[in-house]
């Protein structure tokens, strides 16, 4: 029998065909945590458009960079940030090393152990609790200070450590962004020396790519070894329009993708969703008091001393087409520990 | 013939001794514009202990970092700082766009023209010109006003672009630095915004590895656009203890490498210089008054309005090891426009 030349070329490109179908159908989702929905689909669009490079919105790979608030947003954070829960159990070892401090509020009452006035400090008491809890250590030291704490500490409700309280679906939304060329930062409230204890694992994400609140370092010399040493008072604070300010500081670039969940993100999300080029903004909404918690304007408390999704916000992200995520209906899985 | 049955081996071995020597010799050399001597010695000795798996000073790659002060240690910063012959020349249009400034000193003196009387401006003034020069502009616009200036402002002595007046010696250390491993940063007095706008094109460094001062920045909405708006206000220096904070802050690790030439630098020296591993500190000594300029302890002038390079850092550096390069000797070749 004879063959037509061509025959040869059209097995090999049914073989490449079916090669490539293979792949397609083998690939494993990327996104298992997600159920099908807009939220997830804004994520996988986002991401075509921007690594399209026939796309009037590509992305060059050495600009990608998604940007993610930490509370509320990556982790849990109520019923309080863990920082502050971790303050508050630091507090003994801050009035051992500045015993004037035991006769001072707020730190009498955290001493008492008295509940019910704790619930009562203000923010701004919790503030100082936090501010305090990181001074008088060098950076190297605060580090170890945190990780023994995560190591035993645990969460009221869930009976925890905290690190096991990271959001299953935003683990993969990093994991899925950064296979697809973007550097993603943590961008927080929290402070930055904090967040860097345990953000490479938790994350993956290495201490150069988290921006948080800073409180004042001062080079030194104990010993005769050179040595940062924390001070309990505040350089600079990450939050509302703080964060395109973190941002420049440590990024120097504009990120195109922000993940956030309350109106300390707003400019964060204003501002990623402003630039050129594919972007993508989107807010978590706690509407999940089943698995986690709702609150904010799911649960009709905007004004939660913690992650204040605000009306206005919300009108905002509708107004801009920020992607507004449904703890209740976009995601299967809320922590990995959950078959 | 009969062959032993290993004389095919032995070929392969021999072919294998002579492909490798051959490699060894056909690779280029990293450093050509260093001469033969400590200061080449030091980095190369440097690089293969860092890199050696087998080295007891071994560093692993993600952990290694290199930073280099930018003044008198990339480029030249004689007769004054690049960053201050920009802000003189910028005076006018700081003061189109805040006419009151006009009768006020410092300004009235740049204004004026009065060559003898500018070079009587104290260091005070000379700040005050530069953050006023970064001021009242978006962080988008202020990187153009940059690339602008760069693009026709002259050197006085060389008549050449200042981005020419980098020194070949440090472009080779930085990519041999990079070709094993190691982030280059550039941590500098100057400003973070300013070395920002050229060094991705003139050292191959992303705006994420520019720590320098930086002045306040606010968000602020623009004809309903979000913007970075530069205010004439300091928010950090980046200069002697603050060097190793604006690391903190920006890298989080800390560095094994560290280049610098004066005062202003001994503290990031003592920083890269006193951790664990494989480190590395060396010092620009410019005594090279033909090719460049020559100054500090070289010239008997510790006092300079630039770069302070003085006998107690001399003496530090003698004490801890540091390395000083002489131009003189050790850069066969300073600027790359050199034959």
């Amino acid at each position: 029998m004879i063959r037509h030349p061509l025959h040869r070329l059209r097995v090999l490109f049914l073989c490449a065909v079916l090669l490539a179908g293979g792949c397609a159908t083998l690939q494993p989702d990327p996104l298992p945590s997600w159920s099908e929905g807009p939220a997830r689909q804004a994520i996988v669009d986002f991401v075509r458009q921007a690594t399209d490079s026939a796309s009037a919105r590509f992305v060059p790979a050495d600009r990608r960079i998604a940007t993610f608030d930490q509370d509320g947003t990556l982790w849990v954070e109520q019923p309080m940030y863990a920082q502050v829960m971790f303050a508050l159990d630091r507090v003994r070892d801050v009035v051992r090393a500045q015993p004037a401090l035991a006769g001072e509020e707020p730190f009498k009452t955290v001493l008492s152990g008295d509940r019910a006035a704790m619930a009562k400090l203000t923010e701004r008491d919790l503030f100082r609790i936090v501010a305090a809890s990181e001074g008088g250590v060098s950076t190297d030291e605060f580090q170890e200070i945190v990780k023994r704490w995560l190591a035993t500490a645990k969460h009221p409700r869930f009976q925890r450590p905290y690190t096991d309280l990271v959001y299953a679906p935003m683990l993969e939304a990093m994991k899925y962004l950064r296979a697809n060329g973007y550097r993603t930062y943590i961008v927080t409230g929290g402070g930055q020396q904090f967040v860097r204890a345990f953000a490479e694992e938790v994350y993956g994400i290495p201490p150069e790519q988290v921006v948080g609140t800073m409180f004042k370092l001062n080079y030194e010399k104990r010993d005769g070894k050179p040595t940062l040493m924390q001070a309990p008072e505040i350089f600079f604070v990450d939050d509302k329009g703080g964060k395109p300010v973190g941002i420049n500081m440590v990024i120097g670039r504009r990120p195109q993708a922000a993940f956030g969940n309350s109106d300390g993100d707003q400019q964060m999300l204003e501002w990623a969703a402003g630039g050129a080029g594919a972007h993508l903004a989107m807010i978590v909404l706690h509407d999940d008091a089943a698995r986690e918690y709702a609150y904010g304007p799911a649960a009709g408390q905007p004004d939660s001393k913690v992650g204040t999704f605000t009306q206005a916000l919300h009108d905002e992200a509708k107004k801009s087409g920020w992607i507004v995520i449904s703890m209740q209906r976009d995601w299967k899985r809320v922590f990995a520990f959950e078959r």
